[in-house]
């Protein structure tokens, strides 16, 4: 943010993979990232670049703030519910891969000391829960993140209590309604066989967000499971998945990898 | 159970690791075994092995039923809380290795698939959930396991969402009072570096649970942290242990190995 | 070589990624496979499917061998060298995947005994040393391979012992000559940073086979290290090569995936 | 070496875990750490730290320089040969684990790099040949070492040619006479299963070295494989038993743990 009028002088679209113009007030900003916010004169002007829910604002956007990786796992996975007034609350378990962490060795990041952890690196505070918030709406969302064995990738056990009864069949159309047109939303549901739920490591490379889902029949329960590659669909591909939109370039071009297996 | 009359005759003790006798009516047994017991003339005649709950059960016993790894993680994470009738619902949210899955292999074990993979087993309708309900009490209990990169090992994260407003200080004063002497149970919470709560890796071949909580303190949320290696403290540690106090025993003996670091 | 035939009165062209027509000779086969060969008839008749070798004889074949994937490795790394008369032996120790074992699951492929793993699987006798020797010509030698921690990828550490004075340069001349205008083949050699000498991990997916080497300036020996994804280069994606070369096509095309970095 | 006066001067009996004086002459030094030693006074005063070859001179010892990871694998696979004049040369390669690196962290032990690697660190010139030619003599030695997905943990595939023709009997029989009665030393090699050779990774946490061998019928190849745990056996493991032999105690004490199956 301190830099950003020199890059506005400079370039006429902004794709921002910071976190510094996401949120759109300045209390909120304030409040998950503990500093203020140095231009909060612009803190709105951006449009949130997750292309499910503002697709049509990005075709004509000059700034867009690139979603969070938790944040994007997280919203595409509960959003077709929570903006259908379905939920009433959400525990959101993300597990994810030491390229969260970003490419600057630590104590933290040494290979002895990172490899085959399972560290709760984040099990309440986590900034991301702004953005979530911001785009499901009014709604308890409890988050929390463990780092485990893993270079890319993000899976999000997102523990939904619903508000109705909805059957298996429900749930598909609701998604379907959402996601059937989408390039890169995969509904990944299977009754049998190893591959029945989202898996990151299929989608190393990427830019899919997988998700599946199960209900807990005794309960007000529903699981929801989404999957991406936190440097993809969580990151740089997304922004390119913007770039495409904004320029009105066909929208999935550079993004066509469709991952490996075995892998 | 088929064979339980054979070993009642061959033995004056016995200790079961398998979950057969671990449910106490055959109507919880029917619900999460989807099947009828072949002997519920025996249920409820084994003392469930959890040496903190059932120590004094334990030393005359003749019958245990071991617990099951899941199990053992989430009620020792959250009975301190549940006893106290503090709890309102739960959602433990399990990482779990490969061993879990026993010793024989099939394509899901199959090194190139199971490598590496975060895949949502039992996001729903897990068969341990008995068991923890029979120990925890009338509390909605939420259970989801993800198999992760990981031989040795369980990690819970429990979202516990607390009935009264508890700051850390009363937490930590519950949680010394029901485990500050035990050999077993540690308390891991640091304000600050790499180790700030359980870390499986790190109980690999021990008989430890460590367990952490972080309070959520904009919610009435408590994440509470245990991890065990699920065939120690999980399985046959267990076993020893309850072992060792039928007999009367030091209860630590055959157990003392304190864990490998870095590993 | 059971269903040839059929296959032959299918197809006008065929490529064989089994092992059955790789060798030249009766013998050889059944040295190397320890039976007999059924067809004897048709040894001969395939070109071995290794383009930087034999491009020309595969643009008018018909039917196709392709190479295993140590052998391809081995073979990359050491030819140029061979073919000029400047090797006296070769010592190849190889670092393999699990990927390369098959997708059929067993004990040994079982994730809890796989994982982690550094397995001697063929300290001596390895079948794919009946191509090397074929392709390398009259040199001694002598190849184990050792299964790592890995899905897909093989590393060839071709300890390779000279006939001459060969300094770096001469050597980065005879492998610039012999490669210089292959689409698949790299000479990776840095003096510093991580990425020094080839890396299977980051050919994942990819057709590059990489080569490396450093002088041991005190003795005979020249260390070259080969690296490719051992489904790629060493199977599929070089009979996709090979199919193209056949048809006439662009040689690279489907094979232009660059792979990834960080994984 | 700079702080050994000091060192001296505090305690009857030291037990140098660093590199210093491994080497008995200056030249030695020079040549392998490129660098002048500045205690040349001192060199060859320390017993070198393999109880299999120096148990008698470690009774008596006032100090002890404790051998290379590295060194201590390759040293005992090899030395029973070697001092029958069995030896022509050896090639050494060995896999190696992240923990080799020490605990400091760099770009090149950050988890997203090092994770998966399979890194050529040291294809010639690595300074625990030194070592090795100090212990096993005038043989000409080629070592090269890889970096693999391991953290803990070393396996040495030494490819020994022989001067005479050994069969298997004869080998069993001279690592029997030299090892039989070693409390450290097991020889592994089954015709079946999965754990036919030497395997570091159920060596995690012991002393063990572990050695396997297969002979290359076709030519004059033994292949040696030994396995350690590189912080055990190879560092302060050693220096342990070094320090019971020193003072008189029971060899083994303190180094019984027999390691962790699965892992």
């Amino acid at each position: 943010m301190e830099s950003i009028g020199d890059f506005q002088s400079l370039a006429p679209r902004l794709i921002d993979l910071s976190a510094d113009f996401r949120l759109h007030s300045a209390e909120r900003y304030q409040h998950w990232y503990a500093g203020e916010h140095s231009r909060p004169d612009l803190l709105g002007t951006f449009v949130y670049g997750v292309p499910e829910l503002h697709r049509d604002a990005l075709r004509s956007a000059t700034q867009v703030a690139c979603a969070g990786c938790n944040a994007t796992a997280s919203i595409l996975a509960v959003r077709p519910l929570a903006r259908r007034g379905l939920v009433d609350s959400i525990v959101i378990d993300v597990k994810a891969g030491s390229s969260e962490g970003g490419n600057v060795s630590s104590g933290a990041s040494h290979h002895p000391e990172r490899s085959g952890a399972v560290r709760s690196y984040r099990p309440t505070g986590h900034r991301h829960v702004g953005e979530i918030e911001q785009s499901l709406g009014d709604i308890p969302i409890h988050f929390s993140a463990t780092s485990i064995e893993m270079v890319r990738g993000i899976l999000a056990t997102c523990h939904v209590f619903i508000s109705e009864s909805l059957d298996e069949k429900a749930v598909w159309k609701i998604y379907r309604e959402d996601y059937g047109n989408e390039p890169f939303v995969r509904i990944v549901k299977e009754r049998s066989g190893i591959h029945r739920y989202p898996e990151p490591k299929l989608l190393a490379g990427t830019n899919y967000c997988d998700i599946g889902f199960e209900r807990d029949t005794a309960t007000d329960r529903l699981v929801v499971i989404s999957a991406i590659d936190n440097l993809m669909k969580g990151s740089a591909g997304q922004a390119v998945q913007c770039f495409n939109i904004m320029h009105g370039l066909i929208e999935t071009m550079g993004l066509e990898f469709p991952g490996l297996h075995p892998v």
